[in-house]
């Protein structure tokens, strides 16, 4: 493909951005409102102000990108995220922010020289607040407070794990305000696929259809605290061991349903967690999930009869805390259908895909008509420093994302 | 039995003591050189302070109590631990302290009333410095350093999990000095069993004999990150996965030698830990213990062959980082003789027993002639709040340990 007039722009603010909160192995480290995430949202905030685009921070620190063409009317919402997990790949999240400013840019140039008509809609570029969840749970804290998905008052009440809130966290930089953010029209997102389908079937765009249903559960395993070492063996209620019992049970799990249920458990905490003291709680958060939500029921309701099973093995009772849980949902499929011919305009080769990861996307298209787009990530590492996209994958992404965008906000979804 | 003259005085300061720390549920929470350890310590330092006793902190932070009667003579060392686990029982430890200064009360005013004829050697209470390892790895600080087998710039280097080292949380409250401790010339300890053989069998006195053997091992899993929705079952390399299955192997291992071997992992540690982050990193502490090295040998030999197998099913590597291991090991066979004179002569019921935890005195024994003692516990429940030993056990106890320390005193096993 041939380089568009602002490749490389894009591609050394990109290289700008991952500076931020370098781990020096090739990824990041930003989480959520952390010194690195605030030092970023600045150096974004002047970039989108040296484009004259209107920066704003709303009730719950998302960072807004305003460009306001059509006075009074409503915005199309475009972004993603610049949070990471703790060793995070640079791509995740970031690529997607940086790529509707640059979305923004070629379209207000060009509406600006008049080479594309007048748009129907203002613009917003959206930097999410906390997509990742690792430092505030929940996850897609700022697209779900934003969608009122979780109401505000308790999003800023969650405290990280030195008991931080999250409304000290963003005041500590200036991030909060009473506003609720701009009315949306439409909105668009585009990001790396974690995944190889694209990669496999070497196409450069995926347009993602639907998201994988998921059962998201916090168990918490009770046993009784003894001593490692005197404590008989038959009078132990260990925590601990009930729980990784659970741990292989979720894989066993997925094994038996082969690339179609998908499960993990990436959380677990022990408590008093000595190296003599048998534990007697263990708290940890495993999930399943699936494109085929017969699979899933199946999955989980075998997870259940193993649960009691464990119960009795382990001596300990298995108390299921929280449960999130979401059905295969699709995204609008005139939005999908746009983008389809987007992609064929601009000669990219695309394919349907689903997500089996969360995005802010996911929350917003259950408020506006809302598309969503991948590029191809190499070997589909996602949160691993070694995450990589290739450069002509992302800018062929800003392309695409900025076609999308000139479409939405002309109101081609409208009516 | 009847009550000794200083049986309420004890039981009235023992009930003081339960107080520093008190959880609410029965137990203590009282980590080395927490404020609740700090004001107990002073406390006890103004109790001995009371009887007359010189109290010092020798350069680990172990606090000395000695009472000088045959100038410039050895010590009778006698004593035991007032730090816990973060929520555990009043008596493992803080009895035998008190137990310890009780005795010396006692003799002392024998002595000085000439009830009692003048000892061979000088008597020490020590209250040894974090003996559980909860708060400061390893566990059995003070003696460690006391006895030569831990170099004392290692242990003042170790950190909490907060960063704060031995040094300056020790400095805080102004329990080091650059003395070395007094020179012993024996050692005694009594301690609740943790255990339930006494109980079982109605003896009131527990001669221990040995020690089990164990063989500790800190094992790190080293995986891959991945996102835990997209990343394919079979690409991953998922740490916890590994650690659940060694965690889920001990127990197996301790099942297949009923009785005879124990195994534990009291504690865990997940990186990143974060909800959708497969674990790259798990680090986890694995006991063996058993009074039969063979039996000892055989499981440990299986564990490894499982570390082999969890590797491959598991798709991550396991290395071994630190190993701690000890054998059956005798305390002096004359002292556990002096000890059974000395319950017969007090008409207390005893037997030999083995301890399955480590003490202090498994360190001291190395460098003096030890006795070691345990009293009952009711259903040997023990790193636990409901840890129970009842009052008439806890006085015969300090009976039995003011006879012993009597008899160690008078030079009964010199020679």
């Amino acid at each position: 493909m041939s380089i568009a007039p602002n490749a490389e722009e894009f591609l050394a603010d990109f290289q700008t951005m991952s500076q931020f909160g370098a781990t020096g192995n090739g990824g990041v480290d930003r989480q959520a409102a952390s010194p690195a995430d605030a030092e970023q949202r600045l150096w974004f905030r002047k970039l989108l102000e040296s484009r004259g685009l209107d920066v704003r921070y709303d009730q719950i620190g998302n960072e807004w990108g305003l460009l306001e063409v059509v006075p009074g009317a409503p915005y199309v919402v475009v972004g993603s995220h610049m949070d990471s997990q703790p060793t995070a790949g640079k791509y995740d999240g970031a690529f997607g922010v940086l790529a509707a400013a640059h979305a923004a840019f070629r379209l207000q140039a060009e509406w600006e020289a008049g080479t594309r008509p007048d748009p129907t809609y203002n613009l917003a570029v959206v930097n999410w607040f906390n997509e990742e969840g690792s430092r505030f749970k929940p996850s897609m804290m700022g697209s779900s407070v934003f969608t009122g998905k979780l109401s505000l008052d308790e999003a800023l009440k969650v405290s990280d794990v030195k008991g931080i809130s999250v409304r000290s966290a963003l005041d500590e930089h200036g991030f909060r305000s009473d506003w609720q953010g701009p009315k949306a029209a439409y909105c668009a997102e585009i990001h790396v696929e974690q995944g190889r389908s694209l990669e496999r079937d070497d196409v450069t765009i995926g347009l993602v259809h639907s998201n994988w249903a998921a059962n998201k559960y916090e168990f918490v395993v009770h046993g009784e605290q003894a001593h490692t070492g005197s404590a008989l063996i038959e009078d132990r209620r260990d925590a601990l061991l009930g729980a990784s019992m659970l741990v292989v049970v979720a894989r066993e799990i997925a094994n038996s349903f082969p690339g179609v249920v998908h499960t993990s458990v990436g959380q677990l905490d022990v408590y008093p967690n000595s190296p003599v003291v048998v534990p007697s709680r263990v708290s940890l958060l495993l999930d399943l999930r699936s494109a085929d939500e017969t699979a899933l029921a199946e999955a989980d309701a075998r997870l259940y009869r193993r649960v009691a099973e464990i119960e009795a093995e382990a001596n300990v009772t298995v108390e299921r805390k929280t449960a999130h849980t979401w059905p295969v949902m699709p995204y609008q499929p005139e939005g999908v259908q746009l983008s389809a011919k987007a992609a064929a305009g601009l000669g990219l080769s695309y394919k349907p895909v689903m997500t089996l990861a969360g995005h802010d996307s996911t929350n917003m298209k259950d408020l506006v008509k809302t598309v969503m787009l991948f590029v191809p990530s190499v070997e589909g590492l996602s949160h691993n420093e070694a995450e990589y996209t290739k450069d002509e994958d992302l800018i062929s992404g800003v392309e695409m994302l900025t076609e999308v965008v000139a479409r939405l906000s002309n109101g081609e979804l409208d009516g």
